[in-house]
């Protein structure tokens, strides 16, 4: 399998290659060819080819079985005045490889979790897939500026909500048979078309249970009652504020990975934090959101569904051995907790 | 002075009962005369009127000193393609009152906090003013709808912006000289505006240090360092998704209150909770979160300082003492709860 690595910005290389090595040991494990070939994307194409997504990445990353990003951005390209930003390279590669259906599992593990600011009752029991909707709304809507005022528009096309829906609704069913759909319906005129269309596809998946929550109301059940959710679809701009609120749930911003899953083959897999500029460099970057990412690779673009439980399994015990990065109050470095996920993977 | 009172829908009713009870023994301790004036607001208008802001309403509200607001809408409202919607009420009356600055407190009780989902650690010290813009943005931009798409457009005028960052600025002066403006300025150009006049408008402010956080971050950081923050500004809907999060800090989304200004002298206070239909004519609900939007009123309002202290003393008592409506995890009702306060104010 032909995998692209672009490790972008800041922590982006230090967890990148963290995963790689993970990646190269299932394969020597399982007896699997996994070709793997960086190009650079955000703010490092910036400062060396002048734009964010560079012809050679688009072209790379379309022709590769599944793309393993690590973060882009970062204070240096974060003049709000510039013209080309780091996210830009993200956001065209993400509506370039059409993954519109962006997963991010929220599990909590225990000892993780030990670190988190919730009460440990609350988190018992706690295991919710989020998915976003990732190539429309206000990320890629009209944008307009003027001296006096500014405006961005967000839209939703009915085929653009039916597609994640149906995809959310699948997960659902493979899951707990239980779909939260979040908007803010009883506002916006995208919401309520949003609303519409998740109770109309509804009546194809009779064995789902549908309900529904505004996006404030959300922000609050996330933590009152985060066991209760299964499946929780949204649109792209709710999903990156709900994902990063839950994120909280496990401990560490660190911990959760990413999939972005789109009609054709080719997915793309991050970890949901960022570029973190504050720590690179610094060997104390947490590796286990850019690995478990590389585990939905296996599980999602390879269909490799026995390795990529080894892979989690490999993160679990490093987890429950207390092998922490600074992120989980721990001392261990980036290299020594990639260590610990390979020695597991033996 | 002349107080509108707008009961609404679900709760709204029972919890502004309460709080006229506290204005009114307010209003003999002290020896003021308040006036109150009862009008519809959302469903109940839509019902009555077939509107949900009536004209008599607004004039009542436009003439008043301030208006009490309990919670507007519910499920027989919701339906999503109807025509009517008891927000538009709500929306409607923020809009022609020109109440663009929604103050929001999250103070932390230390009883009522014991209920929180959060570790109590987290929450020591916890002492935030949220200012949500609230008169534009996605709110109030235009909305499109055809079979197959829909829209709703993001628009944030240098004036709107400014207006409400100097608010913003005023109370960080008046506070802790901390303001932390939300945005996500590495996607919307609404948010780029709002940053670069943050910047812009902080030179006439060298003694508050402003910074900045992107709305997905921000949504972490409540849970993970809410001590941190003094002051928080940002625009409508990152402050409403926000705000409720933060309620949660509170133990309960049924003690926060709010208050609405704008350049002139009507304020509009409502507690930060919603219509509660569930609980309707239970003598459940949670009177404080009224309650103390009365107390705002007093202060920002009628300017009673004293008056306003008082009766935030007598909740704080009344939370000291554990007299808890269910969301608390008590079992006093409406009632009782708002007699332990009347009582405190004697
Ligand atoms: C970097 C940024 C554009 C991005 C987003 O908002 O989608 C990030 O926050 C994420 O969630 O992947
Ligand atoms: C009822 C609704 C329109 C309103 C809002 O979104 O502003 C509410 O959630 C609030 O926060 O006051």
């Amino acid at each position: 399998a032909n995998i692209v690595i672009l490790p972008g910005d800041g922590i982006g290389p230090e967890v990148t290659a963290a995963a790689v090595e993970c990646l190269r040991a299932v394969a020597k494990n399982h007896g699997h060819d996994f070709q793997f070939a960086e190009h650079l994307l955000g703010g490092c194409a910036i400062d060396t080819e002048g734009t964010a997504l560079p012809e050679s990445t688009r072209a790379a990353c379309l022709a590769a079985d599944a793309v393993l990003l690590g973060a882009v951005g970062g204070p240096k390209w974060s003049d709000p005045k510039a013209k080309v930003r780091p996210e830009q390279g993200l956001l065209g590669l993400r509506a370039t490889l059409g993954v519109f259906a962006n997963l991010r599992p929220i599990k909590v593990h225990a000892r993780a979790a030990a670190l988190s600011p919730l009460k440990p009752e609350r988190l018992a029991g706690v295991d919710i897939l989020f998915v976003r909707e990732l190539t429309g709304g206000v990320y890629f809507g009209e944008k307009t500026r003027t001296p006096e005022a500014a405006s961005d528009l967000c839209r939703y096309s009915v085929i653009e909500i039916e597609r994640v829906l149906r995809r959310a609704f699948e997960f659902a069913q493979a899951r707990r048979r239980k779909l939260t759909s979040v908007d803010k319906a009883n506002v916006m005129e995208t919401s309520r078309l949003w609303r519409e269309t998740a109770v109309r596809i509804a009546a194809e998946y009779p064995d789902v249970k549908l309900e529904h929550q505004l996006v404030d109301s959300m922000a609050m059940l996330l933590l009152t009652r985060p066991a209760d959710y299964d499946v929780i679809v949204t649109e792209n701009l709710f999903g990156d504020i709900l994902t990063d609120e839950a994120a909280v749930l496990c401990g560490s911003l660190g911990l959760p990975p990413s999939a972005s899953l789109g009609a054709g083959k080719v997915g793309l897999y991050e970890p949901i934090h960022g570029s973190a500029p504050d720590i690179v460099g610094q060997n104390k970057a947490n590796p286990l959101g850019t690995i478990a990412s590389a585990a939905l690779l296996l599980r999602y673009s390879l269909n490799l569904e026995a390795e990529a439980q080894a892979l989690e399994a490999a993160i679990s015990a490093t987890l429950d051995a207390g092998i922490f990065t600074p992120d989980l109050g721990g001392t261990y470095s980036t290299q020594q907790v990639t260590a610990a996920v390979l020695e597991q993977l033996q």
